[in-house]
């Protein structure tokens, strides 16, 4: 006997979808440990006699509850019905759309069903972005390379962040340098609002056609945008279209002429004329900050506004995607034409939302191509910043998380570990180098897209917004080139075997109470990795069957130590090792 | 202790969802009789401090293994944070997007999150669905009011049905008989295909703008649907976009041109030429039927041919809506252009797709206001008709339904019990006029638009298809009075009382082994009744609580008896009684 109530099954979504034009993954989530085999029972469903088939599932992902089981199908005729076959040690139930049965329903009508694979439906996210590693950079604190554009209250650079100060970055500042993210090995970059504005972060634009004249002009960002492109790196704008800046005319227009104002129809107002009542602005805003009003995204005038602005970035200035700032705050109805928009001006642009929370309505191939994976930042953080997670816990939450999204959708989503929204992950880390590079290797070995916050490669540190947006340490005596040496070793391995960024992964060693994982990747281009850590402060054990193959250590490449069929190594405190099958 | 396998909450879809403009409704399952309450602990997450607040839910359907707890918040600025307090007799555990905690986490971060109501993205159907009663007529079956139109080889009205023969059937025939619609009180007529086509069925189109000219012309079709606006009769017509007939011109010249017809990517050829193989086309089809090759949905002309058709028969013939024949093999983006399309020329006009498995996918806002809800039909057949699961397992099938979907959408389904597709409901009641209206009173008494197939009301049988498309029977001898005056008097009481339109549905009496039925309805308006029904060979005792108020029976006016408090019958076999509070 299984728990019934514990297994779940709803068609679409993370449960059953298209992963390419051909191909659909069923899965099926049961009580953890309750069955011994699942398989699926597919066919056609207007010639079931001749295409029914039984197809075995396999166990791929686990969180504290359940266990979650799946396969891949191809239908003959680009649909498919389906029921689930649930084997436990002395029980076997059927599943159909209908619910539980001790025997199959003679009825294949009963079964659930994918109507048709219809390839327009397919999440299918940019083909180069499953291979990318992105480098996150905040343009006021990155480099000054144009001092005749700085503000005028420009701080010495290395100053303290404050929340209003200037230190002079610019977009010449980032071409100065790009010579340091080619050596790092990252191939994206991802950068915080660019667009006219009149703060330091610039999410309170001015002008959206406009780069800020403190960063350069359009025709630099292009230059910028075309030498990155010819070492390889994309280039990924930030869209902030939820709301705009006190400064952006139509806004100013309506705080001037109230309801007269031929852009009263832009923003959201409860009454005018606008002010604020009590610390509530009498319209709506981001928070509720009185500088960011909202937009109407459901207003023509506004839609045909923002599109023009997405297309005109992509198409004239020839970036690589957008970053949507407060994604789920704006309407779904809006994001879907943005996405055709984006995609005419460039199939291959990549669109990036952000938001915090589950966000599967939003990653169903008719909006995003991934959302900024905090639920992935917080499990790492828990486990090996704050050790407020044990090893179990933590293979738990990154299981559960696997099971919750589509493996498209987890290969391509946006791996962060921090931002200009958080402290810096050293800084998370306790100051712990150590901790951080456990972090940063499992960021790095595991599916999704990592991205680097500038400045965390060389051992920058920092609190909270402003702490987290300090400006980056070019001298080489302020850099830990150690720190930097690992990240770009790291990242080289990522980007040469498929193992990291293809979604198979399995957690080999995750106990309770212990700090100790090991687990294992493997690749579609047959490369085979496992990565064994220690997140404690004793040293530890571990072992890891070697299937009697030769394997050898992947930074050093020197041959790995393989006793009884097993790799076995002890850790020191906060030490890891990678192994390669060779 | 209860069980935490059962537990079931994921933001959006049926679980969170805007009900309108304003609010939101929560819904969080565990395991059946679990729980003894659940509160929802709500707040805005830019002001928690100040807006956090803990809101009592209440236990809204039950299925098998599960109860479902719902509660209603309207958010102060239209974004909420959540969590849940769930409370068994011996527990109280939190649960957020993180997953259990025994106590609130104190950073409302970890929350689930529905991040903001914009009206764009709300589901709401047209206003008037709720209130319809929908007749659905097969025109060639319903009426011969002009034999000038005739197909050469039409047979005497009357006869056997066959797979391809004509009775003459047209729109002047409906016309002459919209009496009869008024009299039994229906105000929504969904027409399976009128468009020219070469079966008696139309559902192999030749000419999307055209009717078939043993229907009528097109301007007959726009005075029928304005002499049945003029009687408050709202008029659906059969969209066949899935799919186009052998003789649809685009077709012709792929069959004739092969790869070079310039409609050769109108359609899904898998090689050319066009032919069948061991019984398989080398284009695709609906089901494998060579006569109904698919429509590539994705191609531009395509999809501009078939919004154009959308728009004109609504904007120029002026349909109140359109029912999307086999919704589900057609793309999602077609249908949010279609939705877009057909909205822009009526804001007011229905979408109803047929979809015979679960729809959540369709029904976000999006896509359709309805589909067509075979699951309801078979839980009521299963009950009412077949005899083959009991009162508590129709209880528990009505009761997932009614979870399984958001509030909304249960209101706008298109409820049928038989159709042009299954043999009619007498017949699918053996025969049993008692079970039919047994049936037919749980349908109209149930919230969802109820669907009338034509000829059902004056006891017309008929087995699966081509059974069930007899010609309608208007010799009054050959009609059966009775029925007719229960499906009148049945419709009069739905429309003119909300509490059967409203959701609002609790079973008092459905127990294992039992066919006797019994639950209250409520409505917005004020209004409340209790239905009672035997649904078994042997007479069964009924009572409800009467809440000291007055009641009487809701077809005579009698007043009921109520002792001790309750209301009290003995139903005969296939009795019933509808209560009415006064």
């Amino acid at each position: 006997m299984f728990l019934r109530e514990a297994v779940y099954h709803r068609p679409k979504q993370n449960f059953a979808y298209a992963a390419d034009r051909q191909t659909l993954h069923l899965r099926v989530r049961a009580k953890r440990g309750d069955l011994v085999r699942a398989d699926a029972i597919v066919g056609d469903k207007y010639a079931w006699e001749r295409t029914a088939a039984s197809v075995p599932m396999r166990l791929f992902a686990s969180d504290e509850l359940f266990d979650y089981w799946e396969t891949a199908v191809v239908p003959p005729y680009r649909r498919l019905r389906y029921a689930f076959k649930l084997t436990a040690e002395d029980d076997t139930v059927y599943l159909t759309e209908k619910g539980f049965a001790d025997r199959l329903a003679p009825n294949p009508d009963e079964f659930f069903d994918f109507p048709y694979i219809n390839p327009v439906d397919v999440f299918a996210p940019p083909s180069w972005v499953k291979d990318a590693v992105f480098y996150q950079i905040f343009p006021e604190r990155f480099a000054n390379g144009d001092p005749s554009l700085d503000p005028e209250d420009v701080q010495p650079w290395g100053g303290e962040p404050t929340p209003r100060n200037f230190f002079g970055g610019d977009l010449k500042g980032v071409r100065d340098h790009l010579d340091h993210l080619e050596r790092l090995g990252v191939n994206a970059i991802y950068f915080t609002p660019v667009f006219e504005a009149t703060t330091n972060h610039k999410y309170d634009t001015t002008d959206y056609m406009k780069v800020d004249p403190h960063f350069g002009t359009n025709e630099d960002l292009k230059a910028l945008v075309e030498e990155c492109h010819g070492r390889g790196i994309r280039v990924v704008l930030d869209a902030v279209f939820n709301h705009a800046g006190k400064t952006f005319p139509p806004f100013v227009d309506v705080l001037e002429k109230g309801a007269e104002s031929e852009y009263a129809g832009w923003f959201h107002v409860r009454e005018f004329p606008l002010r604020i009542e009590d610390g509530i602005p009498t319209y709506e805003t981001f928070a509720f900050e009185p500088i960011m009003p909202k937009l109407n995204t459901e207003h023509a005038d506004v839609k045909k506004y923002l599109l023009d602005v997405a297309r005109y970035w992509v198409e004239e200035i020839g970036i690589d995607g957008w970053r949507l700032d407060v994604a789920n705050e704006v309407d779904h109805a809006f994001w879907r034409e943005f996405r055709q928009t984006v995609k005419a001006a460039n199939p291959e642009a990549y669109i990036l939302g952000e938001i915090w929370h589950d966000s599967m309505m939003w990653l169903q191939g008719d909006q995003f191509d991934a959302v900024m994976n905090y639920p992935f930042t917080n499990a790492v953080l828990d486990f090996f910043a704050k050790d407020s997670i044990d090893a179990a816990g933590f293979a738990n939450a990154i299981g559960g998380q696997l099971a919750a999204y589509p493996q498209t959708v987890t290969e391509a989503a946006f791996n962060l570990l921090d931002s200009h929204d958080t402290a810096r992950l050293l800084t998370l880390c306790g100051g712990s180098e150590k901790r951080m590079k456990l972090a940063a290797l499992f960021q790095l070995t595991y599916p999704g897209v990592p991205c680097i916050y500038y400045g965390d490669e060389v051992g920058m540190a920092g609190g909270g917004d402003p702490g987290c947006r300090g400006c980056m340490v070019w001298d080489e005596a302020g850099q830990n080139a150690g720190l930097l040496r690992f990240y770009s070793e790291t990242i080289a391995l990522r980007r040469t075997y498929g193992a990291f960024r293809d979604a198979d992964i399995a957690f080999l060693q995750a106990e309770r109470g212990s700090g100790t994982l090991v687990y294992e990747r493997r690749g579609t281009d047959g490369s085979r990795f496992i990565v064994a850590m220690n997140a404690g402060v004793l040293p530890a054990e571990v072992s890891a069957s070697a299937d009697s193959r030769s394997w050898q250590d992947a930074y050093s490449g020197e041959p790995a130590l393989v006793v009884d069929g097993s790799l076995r190594t002890v850790l020191p405190a906060f030490g890891y090792a990678v192994w390669r099958q060779v």
